[in-house]
């Protein structure tokens, strides 16, 4: 029996691949190299940095809590990592990985087979201070919707000129 | 031969469905019934919408422009529509009406076989005046994007407390 709050979680975190797979695979790359500007990121860049999460933030930190307590930090996130570990990848190669990494993780998270009480179990942020694993496994999910929601903006915005008018009724556009 | 600019409109519309389902089917009421406050649109409000533009926005716009050019202005749009017609239906239906609405509407589009310079006929907008096939599609793939962005962002607040100290580094939460 599995805490009620972690299946809450697993629910929106078993989707994402397979949501960003169908929004994005096989899509023209107008629509997933585009950007907001220089210095933001491409649909193809957000799919490179959910991997680099799936390999060094989320599993790795739910392990050093449940290890090591509040004691050793967790080691910092590279936010620029996936710029080296994407290099000469193509996207549905990206999308694999991410659908595979991601597959991996929420094996080992449901083996863990974690209890309410260890959702209260607190571990160190290098920057945050002290943290729980119940808002570590939050933010996991947040972070996915938070970079779908980035991944519809940057296409979106593509469009500001395109609908001419119609941007005054899109929120995204202003 | 259909223009550019209608194939790239096309790959995103005809991807939506699939995406809403991917994201939203079988998810947990707390997810899909969760809304920013009131007066706000949960996940399931936003389908009932999206369900009503196929039904009354884009390809009936489509096909007065085409028939009547400017001097026929489009119906209003009813943006609570959804609030009587998704009325008694779960969310799997709507999804499901969504995928069929759509399906049917694209194919009627690629029958169309719109030429560039269809694209450029002008049609009025009852509030906004003058608008092009073109602004009508781009504003629909657009409109498609804004509320994949919405409903994300609608799912990805309700963690707003639950994620503690990272809120700060996610601006979703601000």
């Amino acid at each position: 029996m599995t805490a009620p709050f972690l299946e809450e979680c697993l629910s929106v975190l078993t989707r994402t691949p397979a949501t960003l797979d169908t929004l994005l695979r096989d899509l023209p790359e107008a629509w997933t190299a585009a950007t907001e500007g220089p210095g933001t990121w491409s649909p193809y860049v957000v799919v490179g940095h959910l991997n680099h999460g799936e390999r060094a933030d989320w599993m790795p930190r739910l392990a050093i809590i449940l290890e090591h307590g509040r004691s050793r930090p967790f080691d910092p996130f590279d936010r620029e990592a996936q710029f080296r570990e994407s290099d000469g990848k193509s996207l549905p190669t990206l999308l694999d990985e991410f659908t595979s990494l991601r597959r991996d993780n929420l094996a080992r998270l449901r083996a863990l087979n974690l209890q309410p009480a260890q959702l209260e179990l607190k571990g160190t942020h290098p920057d945050l201070g002290p943290v729980t694993v119940r808002q570590l496994l939050a933010t996991w999910t947040a972070h996915d919707l938070a970079h779908i929601l980035q991944v519809s903006r940057v296409m979106a915005k593509r469009y500001k000129r395109e609908v001419g008018p119609w941007a005054e009724y899109l929120s995204v556009m202003k």
